[in-house]
């Protein structure tokens, strides 16, 4: 997977630590989760993610202002107006982090019970995976396969 | 992409969150991302991530610890025997993780030079993505085509 030289090369920017920064907070992928299963209000986040109500406060603020997340007012029956949290478009991107981290799990934690999520296809049932494929179609096995190379953006370092 | 009533499910035990509690920590897929572009040595990867010794060192003992990384000796002429850090085989299963988190800055993060990094697929040079797949061969464009369904590990919750 090793360019010829990774060492000649300024790591920055880079858009993994870039994401990271508005999602790898603690609690934020978890967030997350809920939003995609469905669960879109604080209180039923707060009940299933047990994160501190301050700090899960915190991160859903943050996730609004990334963009990654919207709020949406809704108001039950004799109650103040309050808000929900919905996946915008950029948010609905990230899906794939998920479904990357959920499928290493089930490979790889030893859950003796077996998944306790199945992701499927809407239209078939069938379960749905991640594919690394390249843009001439070919499908790649395993990391072994791909090399990075700079990009236009990469920035070399002085030696 | 919501299940029929996922508050009635223990949203314990999950592999999202599992895995998280290996890689999730702050800085633990930043050294992954160095190990994945060949980048091995401590001494390397400090400099290039810049998170402070002591928490870099016990980043890569909970990696290793975890199976995700392993310690390999070399030593350089007139010194002692160093470790470098290599990607066990679940360790390179992670890589959908990163090539996820890569392509979702490079689609939203305000870079206006282009990526600093491409994934190219090293047989034929064309650029490597992630496709959702379904085992019946259907891809899927969006998370809103994925159904999640109870797995054989899931609870119910009593209400």
């Amino acid at each position: 997977m090793a360019t010829a030289d990774p060492l000649s090369y300024d790591p920055t920017p880079c858009s993994i630590a870039g994401t990271l920064q508005l999602v790898g907070e603690k609690w934020s992928l978890l967030v997350l989760r809920e939003v995609f299963s469905g669960v879109r209000r604080f209180d039923d986040m707060h009940r299933r993610i047990g994160a501190p109500r301050q700090v899960l406060s915190t991160r859903l603020g943050s996730l609004v202002a990334a963009g990654i997340l919207r709020r949406h007012p809704y108001r039950d029956p004799g109650q103040r107006i309050r808000y929900e949290y919905r996946l915008t478009e950029a948010g609905l991107d990230l899906y794939p982090v998920l479904v990357a981290l959920l499928r290493w799990g089930d490979r790889h934690l030893d859950n003796p019970d077996g998944p306790s999520v199945m992701l499927t296809h809407r239209d078939c049932g069938a379960e749905v995976g991640l594919v690394m494929r390249c843009g001439a179609g070919h499908e790649l096995a395993s990391a072994r396969e791909v090399r990075p190379r700079p990009g236009p953006g990469a920035r070399r370092l002085s030696s």
